[in-house]
């Protein structure tokens, strides 16, 4: 089906299936291209509200969970579906509360797309449940061994935060929210308010796809807010059993925060960001330098700089290639043309941001200087000597927008002793020619203890959706980082594991029984296979 | 070799390699059984040491982590061999130091050399590291698909809280140090105060196998401490990457909420202990209520009711068979020679405890009256029907110790209430006879729902070490229900994952290069195989 719904935005939230709008405060949405409002009212969730989604959720949970993974794979593939469906509607929305172009808009679209038919994959694949059985053996001295099944079963509802810069991908029917529904969690979006129109036509979407595959009411909801109070109750809620979220550090590190001190804790993936440190290796620089300045200026400046993966750090050691590298990437920088940013907060704390950077001594940067609309964001990049950098932890922080610090080192030692210095990060990236890499080990080894992802001779933009990308690393990449915000491993931060001791066959859940009808590996005696028992 | 090694236990801590003693806090370890201290004065660790240990950890892990898996498994082995080496030395300090009898002291050594003996064959058979590998493909449109490798790396320093009531096999080289060290992260052991001359005897080993296996200095360190401040420093500092607990619900979270409030949050997975639910059902307890009261009179007993799986409270409802059984049961329970408790504290705390529950009103118990030596555990069982449990949150609590609460319902109805308002547990148990299970369903939901482990006509107490099994459970059980404390899976509490982007092939880890010379399982997009690329 391509024929565009005809969903009306009435700035409600979804309650489960239940359209509601009982808060008294309301807020609205803004197009930064436009520099306007757009016209609907959005209704905060009141706290009858919250409660009434997660009481919906704990309810929903017990039936959700038992959901075999071919309903659960149709339901992700009918949200899809109903996405689709939106036509139009959906991406005349999402440019107009985002100030992206259509072209991002339908780019986004395929991937969130792409991830809930992944997960549909991952579900009826069953790898993800792990399943794992040990025969008994009656006989064995001098007690016997008892018959042990194990699988991953899922931890209960997740409350998921959309982001505020990736309205489809990573918000109300991403990665957290497939992933999540995946594992048979109910999931609530506490919706960002940037794009709350965005949401609530993803959330009738996925609305629409449950009742269609009937889901249990409560299985999902969407929660509008307007201020951070909402998810604050939401993450402080007993019902809540996970929370996934992507955004600032101050925002991930509240919410981890909040569920340390609860009763009961529970898991907080946040993936929080990151300033993704670059490489540059002489020999790179010398042979390849002006073509390296087009990529990373590139890579700087795509979606206005708006990625967690941007590469915020640039890293090389000073001589001639790298000064001429730098002349390079400053006429890159200022010859790219400023795009739209997502809402004129982003802009503005892009600029204090940067501003923090380069108002600091010893800072050389240069923005272009010609005319530049109001919401749009001024590519620019500054440099700074290692020496200096390492005086001043000012400059590890990340500025959200098209910007970035080059770090100039006096020798290899310089740019270990920098990169030993950062925090966590998402991304390490090596550009270096292969006669050269060998004598930068060293470098490799400290950049690998600090990232959860590393790349060779390309930009970290781009994070591919499959089962070996890692997107997450070392406080404050994310919170946790056992675990990847993407790819099919995704859902493991969504699930626990069970064992049933013996327990009678017919009572086990059927991937589990002797039979193995569902005729998926399993770890049987320690020998991975599909056959029964 | 079976020749026992000649140990001299001097009080002193292993900073690394080095036996130091620089602090001024000293005690001794007491013998329950002969009401004497034992004679070694133990040095708690100062500051410095701390500091130290945590620094040569530090150093230790680059080099660690990069060690073979053949070279770990070799470490591991050879712990076991040197812990065999101690012969008789380690079985009387274990008994001086606990009050335990020599069967057990041998059964938790065998247990203790299984669990590092099953790490080695782990560290080899490599699937832990969850090698996965995605190939380029240049062509794919828009963009090429980038060569995506990933494998599971070990997280760096984990400091380990000895248990009191496992002094081998949860404590200095017990689980949570195997799983660490296989893993490829150093390990500093906060020794247990109550059982520091057996930590010390270990230690020694750990330190005598390191060395012969050239590991580097850090690998291993073991701290003593009296008090509780040697383990808040180590939780707190900055080196410490991750912490394993057994131990009580206000231990373990006390740690829990220091690592929450770190610059930079680490994962804590503290096994705090549960009351076990077990649910007996009426025919079952009809048709065979005398042999369960003999069973479960010995699983309530057993060690003195000092395991985390001892069942601490039976449900069943009200009926002639109950009331046989109850009466059963209490004879049983009677009748059992009481036996040394780990130390005069936990017997304090044991009496302190049950008295807490049977002081409340409605409750009617039963101890046995005969003469009981002063740090013995005098069994007894209490029972109280669920309206009134559900009255008072008290009775949730564990009672550490030979003693079970028998809650007695009016249905099932009753059962499946006082099972939801149960916190989490690290076991549950269905008693029933295979034609009255079906209809029971609801209560297996719900049990289901705050457990860990499900357990069909058996005790909770024992737990296989096996591939199947999960030690743990939603929160008090643990801290994280998503990883077990026990079994080849809990590896996964000390790694995380990493992904090579476009890496060359010659700069990977063995485990992802295309050649596959361990000759190892791979999932190769998307397919399991042994494979080289």
């Amino acid at each position: 089906m391509t024929i565009a719904n005809t969903v009306k935005i009435t700035g409600e939230n979804y309650i489960g299936f239940q359209k509601s709008s009982n808060g008294t405060i309301t807020f609205k949405t803004h197009n930064p291209a436009t520099k306007v409002d757009n016209t609907t009212i959005f209704y905060e969730a009141c706290d009858q509200e919250i409660e009434d989604a997660l009481s919906l959720a704990q309810k929903a949970f017990p039936f959700y969970k038992e959901t075999s993974a071919k309903q659960r794979a149709n339901f992700l593939r009918t949200i899809a579906e109903e996405i689709e469906n939106l036509g139009e509607t959906l991406i005349n929305m999402y440019c107009n509360e985002t100030g992206l172009s259509k072209n991002r808009a339908h780019g986004e679209k395929a991937r969130t797309l792409l991830q809930l038919r992944l997960f549909a994959d991952v579900v009826e694949e069953y790898s993800w449940i792990e399943a794992c059985i040990e025969t008994s053996i009656p006989e064995r001295k001098p007690i016997p061994k008892p018959d042990i099944r194990k699988m991953n079963i899922p931890i209960g509802p997740v409350v998921v935060f959309g982001a505020s810069n990736f309205p489809l991908a990573y918000s109300t029917a991403g990665g957290d929210t497939a992933s999540a529904l995946a594992a048979g969690c109910p999931v609530i979006v506490k919706s960002h308010p940037m794009h709350s129109g965005t949401g609530t036509l993803i959330a009738s979407a996925i609305v629409t796809a449950a009742k269609k595959t009937n889901m249990p009411n409560g299985v999902f909801s969407n929660l509008n807010s307007k201020g951070i109070a909402v998810g604050q109750k939401l993450v402080q809620h007993p019902a809540t059993c996970g929370v996934g979220f992507t955004g600032s550090i101050t925002g991930g590190r509240a919410l981890l925060d909040i569920a340390a001190k609860r009763d009961i804790p529970i898991p907080v993936f946040a993936e929080m960001g990151s300033i993704n440190p670059v490489v540059l290796l002489p020999e790179a620089l010398k042979t390849r330098g002006e073509e390296l300045a087009v990529s990373f200026a590139n890579s700087i400046t795509t979606g206005s700089g708006q990625f967690c993966t941007k590469p915020g750090l640039l890293l090389a050691i000073d001589d001639a290639a790298l000064q001429l590298f730098l002349k390079k990437l400053k006429r890159e920088i200022i010859a790219v043309e400023p795009s739209c940013m997502l809402h004129p907060k982003i802009k503005g704390a892009f600029e204090k941001n940067r501003e923090k950077i380069v108002e600091q001594k010893h800072v050389s940067s240069i923005t272009a200087t010609n005319h530049c609309d109001d919401n749009y964001g001024q590519p620019s990049i500054a440099s700074i000597t290692a020496t200096n950098f390492l005086k001043n932890q000012r400059f590890q922080e990340e500025v959200f927008g098209p910007f970035s610090l080059v770090v100039i080192c006096k020798d290899k030692n310089q740019i270990a002793a920098v990169l030993q210095s950062l925090q966590g990060q998402l991304t390490g990236t090596i550009i270096g020619n292969n006669s050269e890499i060998k004598e930068y080990k060293n470098i490799i080894t400290v950049l690998s203890s600090i990232v959860g992802r590393l790349i060779f001779n390309g930009v970290p933009t781009g994070v591919e959706v499959c089962n070996a990308m890692v997107h997450g690393g070392p406080y404050p990449a994310s919170t946790d980082s056992r675990f990847t915000a993407v790819g099919a491993n995704s859902i493991k931060r969504w699930v626990r594991p069970f064992s049933f001791q013996n327990w009678p066959d017919s009572l086990l859940p059927v991937a589990l029984q002797n039979e193995n009808t569902l005729k998926i590996k399993r770890l049987v005696n320690n020998q991975f296979t599909n056959s029964k028992i």
